[in-house]
């Protein structure tokens, strides 16, 4: 149980690939979409999780979120009662100084569709923006990944 | 993982009570009361959980059911991201030969309603009724918690 603090931003181009540490492959659904009580079952290349989080402050940046690990088995059968539009994408996690960038490159429904995080330590917490970072979408809801199972990036 | 099984009734009295040989106070809300894809957290005296059910075959008997215990203290500050109304009621647990029978009695919002439910092995299976038990709400969607909790019984 935390309180997530986090900023997103499009990307330039794909040179982050190069910086990538490890990376990920993510299939998730939402049994709720909605921002207010988002249930989200992710499936990984070797574990699940299932998410619960709550509304956004203001800015967008911080968000009350819970997570507990699940069986992986169980969770591709809950995937299967969750909306519709199942997101697919590839997670490069990039070191900057301390901090991580988690890059999301999607497939299906949303290819053509790359964001980036950072996960901050308070909300005001300066860091470096590195040549490939493009502008920022925090807070903005159409970036969203439960708002893109309901309205995919290729329908935009 | 499972399917649920089960049978739902009204009843015609409070003689139930003294037929109990255990009874437990909860509390739970809805993170999400769609039928298809419903996300319930419990709080019970001393424990708590998170339940996600599929949509009921025609007869509303059976239902996909998964349940995971969580941490007690989380769940009080998941309830509070629920939907508004809160359900709260007693259980009683009442013996019916080697069956169970789980008669809820509803609080708050609920008030007055009281509802029987016995959960079986097989759809068709056959159990004694007791003279206390009323009239069949199988697959009734207002007899649902999830509906009560956006429906309650105090509005009927």
């Amino acid at each position: 149980m935390n309180i997530e603090i986090e900023r997103k931003f499009l990307v330039k181009n794909k040179d982050f690939k190069n910086l990538s540490y490890k990376e990920e492959v993510f299939k998730q659904g939402y049994l709720n979409s909605d921002k207010t009580r988002n249930v989200r079952i992710r499936v990984t290349n070797d574990k699940a999780f299932l998410t619960i989080k709550g509304a956004s402050n203001a800015s967008g940046t911080t968000r009350f979120e819970w997570e507990k690990e699940i069986n992986r088995q169980e969770a591709e059968q809950l995937l299967l009662l969750c909306e519709p539009i199942i997101i697919e994408k590839k997670r490069y996690y990039i070191k900057n100084d301390d901090l991580i960038f988690e890059v999301d490159e999607f497939y299906a429904d949303n290819q053509g569709l790359i964001l980036a995080e950072i996960e901050l330590n308070s909300e005001h917490q300066k860091f470096k923006k590195p040549d490939w970072l493009g502008k920022e979408v925090t807070g903005n809801k159409e970036y969203y990944n439960s708002y893109l199972s309901k309205n995919p990036f290729k329908n935009w």
